[in-house]
């Protein structure tokens, strides 16, 4: 983008120049006028389809009362909550309006214009756009797999380095790495670099994965004071619409981050429903009991179609349609069910699903068995 | 803040070590434990102490079934309301997470380590908290009469200025500049400097100002390319829990500032809600006039007890309490009443009320009569 008009936009900062946003869907809505549909169905954003926890909804109604209040700043309540459940302290939490705030947070806090970030191809967006934002040089290292190639990863360190980041599950292959594999990385990984292990997809991931695979990042915390951990609770806990998520660390660098967030980053109702959604494990358990119903239900269909998909662990599922992938994202659309193309991340073959409930998979597996020519 | 152990806080950008972070006041909740009170009347946080529309509290309650949705990262709906509402395009239109967000992100994207950006004395502590986030020299230019003096903040102008952050009403003083000043500033800035005004109060600002006097920055938007008004819906609005707030400018600024925001920076219930507010302007009117009522009762009563007050035009007043200032600050809270002091500001003699209810209000003025000792 080059300025065209008033002086002051040659002023503009390097690196803002450089940045590429993330740009997201068009609103349900605004398809649903264009393409003169009754029914949608949405399979593009890995959202609950079970919404979030009854409780979560009578405590947001009962605080609507105090709409008019600002937020708690230091996100007091929420924290101790958090830190309980976690078993850490409430100094080591930062929490973000969505956990992609406290993502591009660390690369604010940790890296400039000389450094440099690496992360996986194949990996979530807010990556590369967060070195972007800060003029640092984005340093993808090429999949395994569809997976996070954490040697190679470890062998593209240099001492420019001061961040890497790992997403696991990652977003939007569903590919995972084993305990195993994760510690052989992370006891090698100089110290000096800050690790931020992406875990927005952990209470799917643990429901697929055998116990001496998976591992959980907040176990590390104390070994690695380098490590950062982020969750959300956008997907299994039903959130999205309210922009919260955190991350866990040593105190030390989570006072630089909070140091750097605004003083009311996350409204009062985030912070409330977040309580009470962490109250409410039950609910994350059927949230994850259904995901891994319609996982197997979307699967057996491709295997009965001879599709090919990444295997995955989320609530997503990459399906590879060739060249026609694009073409079948606009028939699947025509149809009223929305799924994601995942072009912006170099895989032109696929779309990516998102598993909803018993009844939304039926209309994506019927829409794709009347618009799928092999 | 120097770091202490972990090898990686060493390399923490040397901007970040720079911020002096905002700092809220504690809940209300924790307050009413610490001091054993049942009651609380908080006029600390210049909210609207009518809540907001009743209109806007049905609206989120009929969207909490899609709570596990992502917002609409374009905000479409909103700013096709909003472009309406102000007679300008949605292109001219940001929506940030407060207008906290707009106003940190204009440093962001115009600002650097070698420049400086200019502020007046007793202005809002978002705008050196903007600077130090991006590392430019903050130039604080001494305040006439507790209010902006414009001519003295032209002359501070250098070949390294890149942005000016105005308040029109300032928090938290409440003076004003009138629209001859502000037409005579404006007319003589550099066009390559971007100047930000700042209207967090201007429904206020209006119910209080002769016609001739007031103005409204979106007017002057065509005019002056490098003009930026930012607006919020956390007060007169009522909507301060849910972080809403925006910026109107020129589109190819508006764009680079879009640029740097998080795709999904404003939660769904603050897009709905604020829509909502807009379409009653009646609340925005029955609250200025309380607003209005409250300034009066408030007023009458330091007149009568002789207590020095800067003459505000927004929905607080600041209150001269001598050296003394801080010691009413805790006999008010034993009472029951949480104001704010403002020695963060370097005006350690002041205390800054918010107005509420009539009712409030009396609980204030109820308290203040018991502990004032002349």
């Amino acid at each position: 983008m080059k300025s065209k008009n008033p002086l002051f936009c040659d002023q503009v900062q390097p690196q803002v120049l450089g940045i590429h946003p993330y740009i997201p869907g068009k609103p349900v809505s605004e398809l649903q006028r264009e393409l003169g549909l009754q029914n949608i169905t949405k399979l593009a954003s890995n959202e609950n389809p079970l919404g979030a926890s009854p409780k979560v909804i009578e405590a947001i109604q009962a605080e609507l009362v105090d709409i008019a209040r600002y937020p708690d700043g230091s996100a007091y309540a929420l924290k101790h909550t958090l830190a309980e459940f976690l078993g850490v302290q409430a100094s080591q939490l930062v929490i973000g309006n969505g956990s992609n705030e406290v993502l591009e947070l660390v690369a604010r806090v940790f890296a400039g214009p000389e450094d440099e970030i690496i992360y996986s191809q194949y990996a979530f967006a807010v990556y590369p756009i967060s070195a972007q934002v800060v003029g640092a040089t984005g340093v993808e290292v090429p999949a395994k797999d569809w997976g996070h190639d954490l040697s190679a990863m470890l062998a593209a360190v240099t001492d420019k380095t001061k961040v890497i980041y790992l997403a696991n599950p990652n977003n939007p292959t569903g590919t995972f790495f084993s305990k195993q594999a994760w510690q052989a990385f992370i006891e090698k990984v100089p110290q000096n670099i800050i690790v931020v292990l992406d875990e927005a997809y952990v209470e799917y991931a643990q429901s697929f994965l055998d116990a001496d695979v998976f591992f959980n990042g907040v176990d590390y915390i104390d070994d690695y004071p380098n490590l950062l951990v982020s969750r959300t609770f956008s997907k299994a806990y039903g959130l999205a619409s309210l922009r919260i998520g955190y991350m866990v660390g040593n105190p030390e660098t989570i006072q630089y981050i909070n140091q750097v967030r605004e003083p009311f980053n996350v409204n009062h109702y985030a912070q409330v429903a977040a309580q009470y959604a962490l109250a409410d494990q039950d609910f994350v358990n059927e949230a994850v009991l259904v995901n891994q119903q319609g996982m197997r239900q979307v699967i057996e269909v491709l295997e009965e179609l001879d599709i090919q998909y990444i295997p995955s662990i989320g609530n997503f599922v990459c399906i590879d349609l060739g060249e026609a992938a694009l073409e079948y994202n606009q028939k699947l659309l025509k149809e009223g069910v929305i799924v994601r193309p995942v072009a912006n991340y170099g895989m032109t073959n696929y779309l990516r699903i998102s598993i909803g409930t018993q009844v939304e998979n039926q209309y994506f597996i019927d829409a794709l068995k009347k618009v799928y020519q092999p």
